[in-house]
């Protein structure tokens, strides 16, 4: 780091950018970036988003549908049926993420090793 | 939704990939992602990463670098000074991030207006 300190000092006073910002103040939360992962494979119930994504409440899916739907990424469509059911897609804003989320499962696959919260560099092969 | 039925009924038993489940149980938590942009752009002192996060607290920027040094992402290095101080930097891996937390950043400037919560769909220009 000493040999960096002369860009250290511009960099002292810079600030995160507003759009990392906006991403991260919706996906920045738990649950949410699976909900619109799972939604990038198709429409689903409320019933079959809980089903996929396991550990997550009633309430919290509710909540985080809700505030996907105030950010414009999703849609909810009353099914009449019977029975009537409430069915859930991506807007096309929601669409637009799928490259993103794709880019960065591909990251998580080389480097977030799984089964445990993944290892520090110095211990990897 | 209802022309989806027959796909429904595959896509009832689908969950949510093991990738994603694994990205946004280190970044769907707040201040992750932004730890991580700011370190994109060079290493940062802990008071810098502290300043180019407004509203981030000193126990939580505390938190979340450990989190991220034991998934690999960040190391913690010891300027002796003086003034002695503590500087983090992004691993390979955390690195290899960059061009995904880009994309995301494309995507927040189309699609999530800045000024609020975001607007519904249905009343975008």
């Amino acid at each position: 780091m000493a040999k960096d300190r002369g860009a250290h000092n511009e960099q002292a006073c810079k600030q995160v950018d507003g759009e990392m910002t906006r991403f991260f103040e919706l996906f920045g939360k738990r649950w949410t970036g699976l909900i619109v992962a799972v939604l990038t494979e198709q429409g689903a119930y409320f019933a079959d988003l809980r089903r996929a994504i396991p550990g997550i409440s009633e309430r919290m899916l509710s909540d985080r549908l809700t505030e996907l739907a105030t950010a414009g990424l999703v849609v909810r469509e009353v099914d009449a049926g019977p029975p009537l059911r409430v069915a859930y897609r991506l807007t096309d804003a929601g669409k637009a993420l799928e490259p993103a989320l794709k880019e960065l499962s591909r990251w998580a696959e080389k480097n977030l090793p799984s089964g445990g919260e993944g290892c520090p560099e110095q211990f990897r092969g």
